[in-house]
């Protein structure tokens, strides 16, 4: 049973009307990071709040409480929820976006007024939030209006979570979703059967994917301290154990060029890909020429856009990201920093975790400085860390959004796994233990945190299809 | 031919006075580094020359033209030029000091109002530029006063040249030295056999010391850049070469933890100490337990003191001082820096010139950069320099300094070297050709640049004797 062609049929002959709700919801200033747009996130909840009980849904204001931002104390936005259908005998899909947005100035460098949605003439829609995440959260208003306008029965049951903090954190959600699921059967999320998230993005600008991992993270702190205070370098130079020099040479032999985690046991942990495995990211629609387009260098690891992939999304990274003690300024300064920390996060894959992985990069580095016979002090430590996700794509849910895709854009999309993370996914897959779908609507190169943020009409309309699609084909499946 | 007796009696009786006088300099904030305080420095100015002219010395103020400071082009601070004494059958003595301080704001963490002369009860002076370096300048003006009122004939020709940008680069002093040199007979310096400087600092607290040598300096920086802008660590994490991963590798090859260079042949260019080099320093008045109190640690890279103190004064140290472009607040980002310019350098002992060591760094970072396999950019240069600089002690320059040492205070001097430099100093040494003596006034621990800044009453007293007693000294060298 693919969707009714009634269905794709009214999708695009409302196209206009569509994206003249997205302008509307990019016109509201969502930004949750800024305290003097606070009010506005408020405003987009009741937006979308208004939207869904337009269209049937039975919606709820959940308060998330308080934060305190910039040494004031204010009120959280509250997560939108809603629900519809409740018939024993079709699937629970749980739905979650966000409202809000990441700031944006037009001197930043946009091109058009960021909070106007502009539309260009190749069809991109341009506008903060038209990718990251009004534009997914509009497909969803879209599948539900054309559902009740056409008389036409969900084929499933329907429960939404949007919140308005996700760029800043999802302050209060984890708490919520825990605290909801604890509540049992009597619980907003009793009876829910999988997820799906549009919230991400195709690999490139052709071809549609499906997501269906992300990496985890340890960020970790490696500070050395010496003197009691910054010294002088030719007072001291040679007379005394440097915390830089000893940081460096530690930081030195973390990764080698190529990448290559040195630190025994880490990439260890990881299987090589099997052939069949190889073959999912042989298949990726993707090229070394997409890298140096998306980095503006020839710098890929490797000529082999297979290694490149799987480096990225099935193999565990890890960066320096900086020096905190040291001196960062532009020109000259003879200092010798009395404390330095080195600042470096390694990027995990199943079935590496936080706890797995930390202990060894802690003996590691303890190691190789107690070889420095240095008389300076180290601590290395885990700043934050979470776990990584990886999906079973073999689940109903992956199966319907594949042959969804198959049927919107008829071809089949890339599996693809991020290297990056988005934790609601990871608390959704633990804390409610279901199927956890990535969906996206956007392409690779919609610039969701950029300037002149852009979602193409051919996604937004095409992806509302394919949101509708996947509901049909979940109802499909025999499960 | 010691000083006469009755010169150092005088000095004795008139310490209150001199004290007075010294109050009265450190009254005026003649701070060069701050645009507010220019007035200052020039009030400075005619103050010394106003003393100098009341003692019979013949003045002029060279004005040394503009500088952009903050933005706004203001008037340099003149330097105050001084000459009494033309006997050719004397020897002619050309005194530098300078009378502009270091910055000083009560909020820096100063008991006392820093602008304010305060006596301690064990006989400190604290105040800004009490030793830094208005005590040596009226050190002279002491001698000076005490010869005309005792009616004693200077021994020496004198002349003069005190700066008020010394704090600030000295802009301006190595173009008038040069330009006046230029002039030959006619020219300022002229006839001048040697230079006497008065500031720097005893080794320790305990001995007075002569300083015959100074480290230069080679500062590098080493840049290495790859993507076009910063990366998200998520998305590009193993997929490109990262600049920081180069540079971590790289600044982790330059130095050993306990100072050894590792760049090939620098270290080398140092010959060994000799049996009677190596004495020098074993009869410094020194242990590892006054480095361990200087640093506030036990981190001194041996405990053997001579090796130390070689290590700072006879040897090159290489100091790795900072990142610029990396990520370097508190907390966490993840971010892959797209262009990292690391930052170190090397202070240089004779033979040592930064045109010979500047091209092995270069060459041994390409080559060790060569290795990496990296397709990032790699930029090593130069930034700034300067030349070591070490005096000939056999010179009549130092014999007379030692003996005068010897007769004021009982002791012998504690012949050193210091690891940082002094920049005017090299331009004496190589612009006029003659010896130049680093003859010091206050203590190792005076905190010439830091907090509650102080000149000990004896090192004040005993230090006015000590130059008036070289003058003396200097006069009965047959040389």
């Amino acid at each position: 049973m693919p969707a009714p062609t009634t269905l794709l049929g009214y999708i695009d002959e409302n196209a206009d009307r569509f994206i003249k709700r997205l302008a509307d919801a990019v016109a509201i200033p969502s930004v949750s990071g800024d305290r003097t747009h606070r009010e506005d996130v408020f405003k987009m909840a009741k937006f979308i709040e208004d939207q869904l009980q337009t269209l049937g849904v039975q919606t709820r204001l959940e308060d998330l409480g308080t934060e305190t931002l910039d040494g004031h104390e204010i009120k959280l936005p509250p997560a939108v929820l809603g629900k519809i259908g409740e018939d024993p005998k079709k699937k629970t899909i749980l739905i979650y976006g966000h409202f809000d947005v990441q700031p944006a100035f037009k001197s930043d460098g946009w091109s058009t007024d960021p909070f106007t949605l502009t539309i260009a003439d190749d069809g991109q829609l341009i506008g903060r939030g038209s990718s990251d995440d009004k534009g997914p959260i509009l497909g969803w208003l879209n599948v539900l209006e054309a559902h009740r306008d056409l008389g036409i029965g969900l084929p499933v049951n329907l429960r939404f979570v949007f919140e308005g903090m996700e760029e800043s954190g999802s302050v209060g959600l984890d708490e919520f979703i825990a605290a909801e699921h604890a509540r049992g059967k009597d619980g907003w999320f009793h009876g829910v059967d999988v997820v799906c998230i549009s919230d991400n993005y195709w690999l490139n600008t052709r071809t549609p994917c499906i997501t269906y991992g992300l990496r985890g993270l340890a960020y970790m702190f490696v500070q050395v301290s010496g003197p009691a205070r910054d010294l002088h370098s030719g007072v001291f130079g040679r007379t005394v154990h440097e915390p830089m020099t000893d940081l460096v040479t530690l930081l030195g032999k973390l990764v080698a060029p190529d990448g290559t985690i040195l630190i025994p046991g880490v990439d260890d942990m990881i299987r090589a890909a099997d052939s069949e495995e190889r073959e999912l990211y042989d298949r990726l629609d993707y090229s070394i020429a997409d890298i140096e387009a998306a980095v503006g260098a020839s710098i890929a690891v490797s000529d082999d856009k297979t290694q490149v992939l799987m480096g990225r999304m099935r193999q565990p990274s890890l960066s320096i990201h900086g020096i905190e003690g040291a001196f960062y300024g532009s020109g000259a300064k003879t200092v010798i920093p009395a404390k330095v920390t080195g600042k470096f996060s390694i990027r995990l894959v199943p079935p590496q975790t936080p706890d797995k992985v930390v202990p060894l990069v802690i003996q590691y580095l303890e190691a190789e400085f107690a070889k420095l016979n240095s008389k300076n002090k180290l601590r290395v430590y885990l700043e934050h860390g979470g776990k990584p996700w990886v999906a079973d794509i073999k689940h109903w849910n992956y199966e319907a959004a594949i042959k969804a895709t198959q049927a919107v854009y008829n071809k089949l999309p890339d599996m693809t796994r991020e290297g990056g993370s988005i934790p609601v996914t990871l608390t959704f897959a633990e804390t409610l233990g279901v199927n956890v779908l990535l969906l996206p609507m956007g392409r690779g190169d919609d610039g969701a945190h950029s300037t002149n943020e852009k979602l193409d009409r051919s996604n937004f309309i095409e992806g509302t299809k394919l949101l509708g699609t996947y509901l049909h084909e979940v109802a499909a499946i025999n499960a």
